[in-house]
């Protein structure tokens, strides 16, 4: 049974079962109305590619089947009192049952079912493999009822201004901007207040008060007044509870994952200090003895660094038997990151060579290097402003052909000179370096490409395009490595590498976040799919002949060409999910599916809304607070800590 | 001295100062491009009024030799040592200065001086009598530094995207997206930077990638990790700066606040203390006489319930004098908030009378009246949906106005019973009751009225307008006060009443912070009027009788109609300002000064974006943040304050 832990919490057993949900979650972009298509917009949509029946079916039965192995050795070390408590065990189990049974309908009816509610399930997988997943969606639970509190004064809010507003844009006089307010964005109830909660998020904001507004100025008291309770108090006291009740789940959540790690030492003292205790009676006390842990420390999985640290202390011991606080303290030493030490610089004989070490292994001789590149990226520049108002076939890439091959040139010899003063692992042990030296290689590859398949530039140099990429396309190509290649000064700054180091420290907990994210992308997409799909169509005409649609008006879908944010695969309902998040311009969708679709859409785009900008982007400022002020002032988060530690 | 310095921290003397410094920013309103005109549209503009030359000059005069006044008060106050060093009153000084000489000169040429420096200034009035404004402003300073770090980022971020993008999107082939990619959004590089900048508001966020997007689903992925990085991560870190920031100063503030309390306590207790000594030698040791205590206390000036409780404390030492821990400690009084008490309920000796106080003093009988005005709420609410699509002159009000009739009378009973159940004084100690009468008392005055200009409804009720206001005008306002009055709910749910009162609770921090968007607005829109004045010109034709512009293309300020957002005078600045703080759509007013213009323009709008929508609304959500945490759970901050205390 230990053994059987061991093997299924090893490295290699978790990695399959993350690549397994993995490759699950990806057969959407595969399965019938398949993504595999140039493009998403209905005008120029190609027919797309059906997968024959029973390629993703196979597959996906072989993951089915391994979720089943994992459930059940899951099941077989949790013990059968243990899985009839666990609800998350037995949803999994649910869920695999539906799944198996609903795949069987489907090849029994030859992929032609009208559902698959196997694919809606399928995120549960991903959910209840993380359990930092599973505690932050505990923690959304929590604060649902004082979400819902805020969400009812939003609602009072704007139920009591739609009626202000109907009763006072419902003038009778015709040259009255009442008149045309009312036509426009107050006609009837439904009207008023998908008006008022679009204005709400401020998509819809001056438009909305101009034709009152235009024709007397008070009329935008009105507007002002909504959006300020609506969008600045209301909106930020959302957000304000959602930061508040994440606070505290996230500093509980380190307190007990903490209060785990104490019971879990403590316990190994006890087994370790009574092992010692069976073998002789020592003197000093009871205590673990230095080379049992040290037996242990050496089967244990940590990092190289850690477990370093951690046998130094304990042989400085010696041989006295460690007492519980010394044995508790001793695993503060997980706790310190290691400063990352870098292979010692090759020695060189002769002074000559030494002083160039000096002078290349120095850190001017990185500013150099970046000022370079920032000279490069300024030539581009000014190559692209002048050729700005040039048709591109008439430009000429002479010059700046030089100016890039000269520069990567001093890319290469700058990546040899620190490989000559630092030597090669010295090289590759600072991650900036292998992230410069990645770009010149593939920098010089291409432009040796370039210079086998088009000669070396001269004036007048436009050559017809030969193999792969015309000379336009891999000099672009050039130019765009070399933009990205200039990332490399963000260390250089002092306070840009705060701030990215603070990033990069989100990135750990941004794991939980970015999997919910996942997960309702996936649902919400699926569900789009099976509503919407198919809805809009092109419009009549060879319209891709004829972009001049002059009949329709102005801000409609139909006008601001949105046919490609639809709902027929997967990957375009991907996209237009993103593009309501954002949630500008997004009155143009729900008009758009109300008409193509029925009233009852908004209902979706609505809920799609609530749950992705308002829940999920607040939730994700809470954590890039929370993270931020973590990082920023360290002893105000730390002394609660500590005060549990004592 | 002394009573200089009374007289002038007088309520008279300080409210003066307040209306003064009102009074002068409000001439903004009237001063030469007047805002009396009834729309801003330039289309419907009647000419503005001209005030006669000397009317605001010499309002202005006034206000201005009552700050003189105001200065050399505070000057001899202060003293001439604290007067050189205080940055301030040497500010002072100087803006007053400035603007007589300024006031000179616009006499001396009869108002027809090009340019009004001192309109500019004004603003500084305000800021220099406010101790919390400055304060704020400080908190502000002291984050600029980290705000540039992540503006930096934010300008390197957005200029490798330019230049990604205009590289990316810079293709020859006419059938590709890229071409008209190029030409719509990255035609040059101040086009793409101004394209991409909007981005970072989400402002243009589905147009601004549909031409490629059509194309080819993998440009999508351009624009969503453009969005990605600037607009959920560098944002929001920009937030969680200011937020940090601020969270620190508040804390600093309130914690200086207290401190110079308990020294004014102190210098109060040795004051009192040598008074005691001098008289005679007590033999209970040194400290306070009660009596001495309570002589002063009777002159202070104070809420009438704090003063009660003190002298109350006071008292019940007796005759013992205070040591200085039991002074100091006596003033925590203060921070005790009062318990309101209610006048007591008039006696009545029949036991009908008594049953009946009972009944209407109860608060079931408040649900029941909650529950009828939301019952003429629905009832409204109904006739609003079954009127929606009659014309306003087709409509029947027979039925609505007989029940608002009733509605109304019974309002008048409750108002009456409650009157009748808790006494006049006792009705009028609850706020809810005063909003409540107030309101049914005006709407029983426009029933009454109604009803004695246009008689009693009956069936085909539709009389000719009589008088002021039509029947449907009234009726409507009627409508309105009636949706008005049903806020009185709000705090018979507990959530909301929590919400409501953080809400309230902010009002104390707001002032500062109105404060600094006033003078920032005013700042603003007084330059704007300076530069942009006269700019947009009505399009040629009589426009309000050919409203159909085809034209002009989708989406510009013209079709948008957007005449009225101009900078032709103080009220319609301010507007277009506030349309530009909300940053949905800014990008048509961007196009538009480009156009009416100049291309420096943009240079005004973006910095009023980086003022308005990025530092002051962020700065807002700091507080709301801050006010609400500390609400939320007030242990967690009262912890430190108490430290400093002991």
């Amino acid at each position: 049974s230990l053994w059987l832990y061991r093997r299924y919490y090893s490295n290699l057993c978790q990695r399959s079962l993350n690549f397994t949900i993995y490759l699950i979650l990806s057969l959407a972009f595969i399965e019938t109305p398949s993504s595999l298509s140039r493009t998403a917009d209905v005008r120029y949509r190609s027919p797309p590619w059906e997968p024959p029946c029973g390629l993703t079916e196979s597959v996906e039965v072989l993951c089915l089947l391994v979720f089943v192995a994992d459930l059940s050795v899951k099941g077989y070390l949790f013990g059968r009192a243990h899985f009839q408590k666990n609800l998350w065990l037995l949803g999994y189990l649910g869920v695999l049952v539906v799944s198996l049974v609903d795949w069987t309908v489907s090849v029994s009816l030859l992929c032609r079912e009208p559902l698959r509610v196997r694919r809606l399930l399928r995120p549960f997988f991903l959910l209840q493999n993380s359990s930092m997943m599973k505690k932050t969606l505990k923690c959304i639970r929590w604060s649902l009822p004082q979400m819902a509190s805020v969400g009812l004064l939003l609602a009072i809010h704007l139920c009591l201004f739609t009626m202000f507003g109907m009763l006072l844009f419902a003038g009778e006089k015709q040259d009255d901007g009442q008149n045309k307010e009312r036509m426009t964005y107050f006609r009837n109830l439904p009207d008023a207040l998908t008006s008022l909660l679009v204005l709400l998020t401020t998509a819809n904001n001056p438009d909305v008060m101009i034709p009152a507004y235009s024709r007397n100025r008070a009329y935008a008291i009105f507007f002002i007044v909504f959006t300020l309770i609506g969008s600045l108090f209301l909106m930020n006291l959302l957000t304000a509870i959602i930061y508040s009740q994440f606070r505290g789940y996230l500093m509980q959540s380190l307190q007990t994952s903490l209060f785990r790690r104490r019971l879990g030492t403590r316990a190994a003292y006890e087994v370790l200090s009574s092992m010692s205790r069976e073998g002789e009676a020592s003197p000093q006390g009871v205590g673990v003895k230095p080379q049992n842990l040290l037996h242990v420390l050496q089967k244990v999985q940590l990092s190289s660094f850690h477990k370093q640290a951690l046998i130094e202390k304990v042989r400085s011991y010696g041989d006295v038997p460690l007492s519980a606080s010394e044995f508790q303290r001793l695993f503060h030493e997980l706790d310190k990151s290691g400063v990352k030490e870098h292979p010692a610089r090759p020695e060189y004989q002769s002074p000559f060579l030494q002083n160039a070490q000096f002078l290349f292994g120095h850190y001017y001789f990185d500013y150099l290097g970046n000022f370079i590149a920032l000279g490069n990226l300024v030539s581009i520049c000014v190559f692209l402003v002048l050729d700005a108002d040039v048709l591109p076939g008439d430009r000429n890439d002479f010059i700046l052909g030089i100016l890039n091959c000269i520069f990567i040139l001093y890319y290469l010899l700058e990546m040899l000179l620190k490989v000559f003063a630092l030597g090669l692992r010295g090289y590759l042990s600072y991650p900036s370096n292998v992230f410069d030296g990645l770009l010149t290689t593939v920098l010089l590859v291409l432009e040796i490409s370039t210079l086998a398949v088009y000669r070396f530039p001269h004036p007048g140099w436009r050559p017809q395009m030969q193999g792969l990429l015309s000379l336009w396309d891999m000099a672009r190509l050039l130019n765009m490595l070399i933009v990205f290649r200039f990332l490399r000064i963000i260390p250089n700054i002092k306070p840009m590498a705060v701030v990215a180091s603070t990033v990069l420290g989100l990135m750990q907990n941004m794991r939980a976040f970015g999997g919910i994210l996942v997960v309702v992308y996936y649902v919400f997409a699926i569900i789009g799919i099976h509503l919407f799909r198919g809805v809009i169509v092109a419009p009549p005409g060879n319209s891709s002949l004829a972009p001049a649609n002059g009949s329709v008006p102005c801000g409609s879908f139909e006008q601001l060409e949105y046919w490609a944010n639809n709902f027929d695969d997967f990957a375009a309902a991907l996209i237009t999910l993103w593009n309501i998040m954002v949630v500008n311009n997004w009155q143009v969708f729900l008009d758009a599916y109300r008409r193509y679709s029925g009233p009852w859409s908004k209902i979706y785009f609505v809920s799609w809304w609530l749950v992705s900008s308002v829940i999920w982007v607040n939730l994700f400022l809470a954590l890039i607070l929370e993270n931020f002020l973590h990082k920023w002032d360290p002893q105000s988060h730390l002394q609660p800590l500590a005060g549990t530690e004592e």
